[in-house]
């Protein structure tokens, strides 16, 4: 099977939006609040920050436990990476992530100002500043037959879906509006006319939307 | 996280049968027909006896490739493993699968007649006449800190319920009647006091039905 590009586990407002306004270092997700808007990850068995024992393992769980499965990279946005904007002028800043990143593959994060790659333990931090095509082909590359996900946010997600490079995407809609922010879409059905598309409503609240291209 | 004991994709009728009556070598499934009670799993991306390219990548692709992540072991009765009944007269009988058998872990036949382990590529089949808690401690010594997939058939599933052994179950119901054969349940909902339990309808037809501990 050839190797894909896949969204995984993105989760918008019911209005669209990826990612409130006003992003910065306390509050990456901006006005909108990141636990309410995943609150159906986090009630998983499998979610990966979990620290208390227990879980659900319906639909949800299935779902978050197909984040990591044969991926080998990840392309992300540098907005997903830092709040910085334009030149860097910080480089101890390495993530949101600490030591370990969750990761575990070489990273592709897009961005206008390059820097130099750093490895924190398994996970590797690329800088990349070229067309959605070429990074694809460098995160191909690095996955080494595995597929590589595109982890958002919305930004990065258009800018792909744009040059048409996305194969399939899960996207969790939550029962949150957010009013402004980073939009991914208008409606779940506009990328309808390329992709197939489900709608499987959770018992959690959430609709995941699973497309695949045509 | 703890191992658990999994059953994984075992898709039964609508009426609650795994398998038809008249198992046979040449109707593995007695008079039920495979490819129709398997259809829904049949079609998608991911289905491991895929030939042609192309198939679905929504609900019925996330749950066939959940099938193998994070298994290390499987447990399976005799009538998966192969039609035979009573001592076995044939030892060069090795399976349904040929020389590379789909399982690549360990895996337990049940079975009231033993004979020698034997191994087929990366799969090593042993034959155990034990209750099912002892099948399921070397089960979980051989997954190595791995889930152990509860393979099938029905009898197997419901013997390993039985002994309140089951952490989670996948039971994919099918549009398909088939009036006689080996039962899983009268209904979905007979578990329901043990186990939550969620139906998530598909648009192929079948219900899966996901079920986990309380």
């Amino acid at each position: 099977m050839p190797p894909l590009l896949r969204v995984q586990n993105f989760t918008v407002s019911s209005d669209g939006y990826g990612a409130g306004t006003g992003q910065s270092l306390e509050h990456p997700f901006g006005h909108a609040d990141p636990g309410e808007l995943m609150a159906w990850a986090g009630a998983t068995a499998s979610w990966s920050h979990r620290t208390a024992p227990g879980g659900t393992r319906g639909l949800d769980d299935h779902l978050v436990r197909d984040l990591d499965h044969n991926i080998g990279a990840e392309i992300m946005g540098r907005n997903k990476f830092g709040p910085q904007r334009g030149p860097w002028t910080d480089h101890t800043w390495q993530g949101w992530w600490g030591d370990e990143p969750p990761f575990h593959t070489p990273v592709f994060v897009l961005t206008h100002h390059l820097r130099p790659s750093f490895t924190l333990a398994d996970t590797t931090f690329h800088f990349v500043d070229d067309e959605p095509a070429e990074v694809l082909t460098r995160a191909r590359a690095a996955a080494d037959g595995r597929d590589v996900r595109l982890g958002g946010g919305a930004q990065s997600i258009r800018a792909f879906l744009a040059a048409d490079l996305v194969d399939t995407l899960h996207v969790a809609v939550s029962p949150v509006r957010l009013g402004s922010g980073t939009r991914l879409w208008e409606s779940p059905d506009e990328l309808d006319d390329r992709f197939h598309h489900e709608a499987v409503p959770s018992s959690s609240g959430v609709v995941h939307h699973l497309l695949w291209r045509r």
